[in-house]
């Protein structure tokens, strides 16, 4: 699975927009003629293409060089842009202007997905008797594909599994990166299913300048991360593609069935993929797709193939697994079912990059209570007025507040975040007096996990991803 | 890897060859019109355009519809067309219009290897101290590289090992199948190295109209014909790729280290892919290329990466291995060494096609004495005169006669085999005599085959496909 957020940080006003393309301009040249990799040539002439498309929304002109932009609203500095953006995602890339963040409503429909609503979330709890995870109830988890027919199967006895993953590009995993499997592990929980958790190590070897061996140590320390969310050892498999695949006598089948399925042009329209990229990342969509089938955990499920998948996972991997519900019938296999979440802002705000190399844009589960601190009060962008005075008088806006934004994922009573944004949005509640409750939460929320993956030995890790029989009778 | 002597059978004369393009171009556009599968439109395509180009090097002219050829050089019916024609060598393609079949010496300069010459052959009798096998000194293994540094290896006494394969593509096995698995036999006898051999089922899969399952059983099929050659046990292991992949820790690591270094620009250029290909077959190569390294069977060369690797092989899987010896450096691995064998002529000339499915094309592993004397009798292109006149006369001419070329890979008796070829060219030996040497020759060496692969068994063929450390120590 590739990172979210990984958009350059966008600029917001058309004319630091043109700045920002005539620069990527310059760079894709100056790449060309010092010939760089053509890998880095391609990222910089993508991210060139995107810059353009974005101008050209917030502009509704072509960009040309040396014609800055005439004729374009201003741009406030405080609070969400007003211009129409197109806003881009796909599993290397999430772009917007929008301090909102993405337009989930419109993702739906360019993506052909349901919304959870009420009547779902009602479902969810009658069947399963449990009150609905506040990722639900908060629209964190807002989309799905099929999630009634998993219902169905439920309530008829049928067994099914989950699976969700990780690209393990680094050894830092921020707060944001637990949302998937915070909810898989209450999913597994309400539900008593197995779990399987993929790590795409080959992903990351093949899209990043990584070795093999650093790729997997990766995956390994990142397990520790996941684990550390509590999943139950008896339930859940977690692998590593480098491994794993040299491992079960299902997996490569099952790619290899995906893989002749899907031509080039496929993949070229769902993920953008160019002649000069490498056959290996051409090929990578079939083994992220391959999970999704029974057959490709004989250990778990013996010859069953006929256990449907539900795939818990931010938005942006939905490409994959439109192309695996595409293919599956086709070989002779159920569609995966589909849970799809927004996604994490960084603290600088919806709209900006939030990257492994900055440490902060985000909360890494490595960070100290004092770094916690710090970095929320220094760089969580605030919606509250500039003045006190200001603030008190016309409220501060939520929307675009990144503390309240933190909130809405990790403080679990509802009324008290209830009360938080009525009094934020009032004037009553202060940015500082905001952040110090979301320093709070985090705070020891973070240090819980550090002590939880501080128990976590090697042997354990092993165990976890040793393939073997799960406690499901098949 | 992929049979050889796929072309089509390949019309010898200017209008005929007209009449084949106008033919073929009918069939493209009736299978476009009935939505026939990509795949088939493209392989219809892909003939369109070689028998065009074979049209033109022909008769000089660009073929245009409804205007048959004019001012060709006449093409005589019996021997040898005189037409300059470049020769089409893919590893799915093998097209000709010369009765000699390909020009071998153009091939070596336009894949960039080298000849075989006498030198080499008198090093590896000087190095080996054994007399160099018959298909070295008859030029059927013909073009190599490095052949010398593995010879410089071999007496430093640092290790080597061979890699071969066959692509599984139905149960039946015709004596030309058996060409490279007799030299590698000899190979791995003279040297006493460790050997390698793919089955590509994966590929028979992805190409063919087949089901995984079938795929597998033909591998299992064919294993039991290859070890019937007679291989070591002991120092022999057989793969079917749907298997191994699943059960090597050091396989997949290979396939996705070569898959990062290689584009689909690459593969476009080497194989002919096009964007309507499936995924499989745009990242099948780094399938063939993974056995070049020593590191793909940890079992065997524990945790070496520098064991080097000789692939005795047809000529028309030389672009596997120009792709393989392209990354082996940049991923830190040795080049692997070739040696390539000439084609196996079908019965009809070595300019047509040799087909599983059709059962006078060749002789089969399965035929019976009686099959292979009516056989040989019937359609064995001879190169003997039209009467016995003429014949004694004029003398038959070797160069095309496939009994002859049959002899040629089969007889061992060096002053045997020149006394036939004297007594043929004289026109003392009627097409008749010859056949009969060669049907005294195949019937004993086909019954002895069945002989010997009835005895192989199930519990043989596990254990020759079973990953296991070999009579070794690495």
């Amino acid at each position: 699975m590739a990172d979210i957020q990984n958009c350059d940080s966008c600029p917001s006003s058309p004319l630091e927009l043109f700045e920002r393309v005539t620069a990527q301009g310059e760079k894709v040249r100056s790449l060309k003629a010092g010939k760089a990799s053509t890998d880095e040539i391609d990222a910089a002439v993508k991210l060139l293409l995107s810059l353009k498309v974005t101008y050209k929304t917030a502009t509704g002109q072509d960009y040309k060089a040396g014609s800055p932009p005439v004729n374009f609203s201003p741009v406030s500095n405080n609070g969400p842009t007003t211009t129409q953006d197109e806003d881009f995602v796909d599993p290397w890339t999430v772009q917007t202007s929008n301090a909102k963040g993405i337009d989930y409503d419109k993702l739906i429909v360019r993506f052909g997905s349901s919304k959870i609503d009420k009547e779902l979330i009602n479902r969810i709890e009658r069947v399963t008797g449990k009150t609905p995870h506040h990722f639900l109830r908060r629209g964190i988890f807002f989309s799905h594909r099929d999630m009634n027919q998993i219902l169905d199967a439920y309530e008829n006895k049928k067994p099914f599994y989950l699976y969700t993953g990780r690209g393990p590009s680094s050894e830092a995993m921020h707060v944001g990166h637990l949302i998937p499997f915070i909810f898989t592990k209450w999913l597994q929980e309400v539900f008593n299913v197995p779990l399987v958790i993929q790590l795409t190590d080959d992903e990351k070897y093949l899209w990043k300048d990584l070795t093999i061996e650093k790729a997997y140590e990766y995956a390994i320390e990142n397990a520790k991360d996941i684990i550390a969310c509590g999943f139950d050892i008896n339930k859940t498999f977690i692998f590593s593609d480098l491994d794993y695949l040299g491992m079960s006598s299902g997996f490569y089948k099952n790619v290899v069935k995906v893989q002749k399925h899907v031509t080039f042009n496929q993949v070229k329209g769902i993920f953008g993929f160019t002649d000069s990229d490498c056959i290996g990342k051409i090929s990578f969509p079939a083994i992220q797709a391959a999970p999704s089938f029974s057959s490709s955990f004989p250990q778990i499920f013996k010859d069953k193939k006929d256990i449907q998948c539900l795939i818990p996972c931010a938005i942006d991997q939905d490409p994959y697994f439109r192309m695996t519900r595409d293919v599956a019938p086709r070989i002779g296999y159920l569609k995966p079912a589909l849970l799809h979440s927004i996604f994490f802002p960084a603290l600088q705000g919806a709209q900006t990059k939030m990257s492994a190399s900055d440490p902060n844009s985000s909360i890494f589960l490595t960070d100290t209570p004092k770094q916690i601190k710090t970095k929320i009060n220094k760089h969580a962008f605030s919606g509250g007025k500039d003045t006190i005075e200001e603030h008190r008088k016309y409220g501060g806006n939520c929307e675009v507040d990144v503390s309240y934004m933190y909130l809405t994922f990790f403080l679990e009573d509802d009324d008290e975040l209830e009360k938080m944004k009525q009094a934020y949005t009032s004037g009553a509640l202060l940015t500082g007096e905001l952040k110090k409750v979301l320093i709070e939460t985090l705070q020891p929320l973070v240090a819980a996990h550090q002590q939880r993956r501080k128990q976590i030995t090697d042997e354990m890790v092993k165990q976890f991803m040793t393939p073997r029989k799960l406690a499901f009778d098949f």
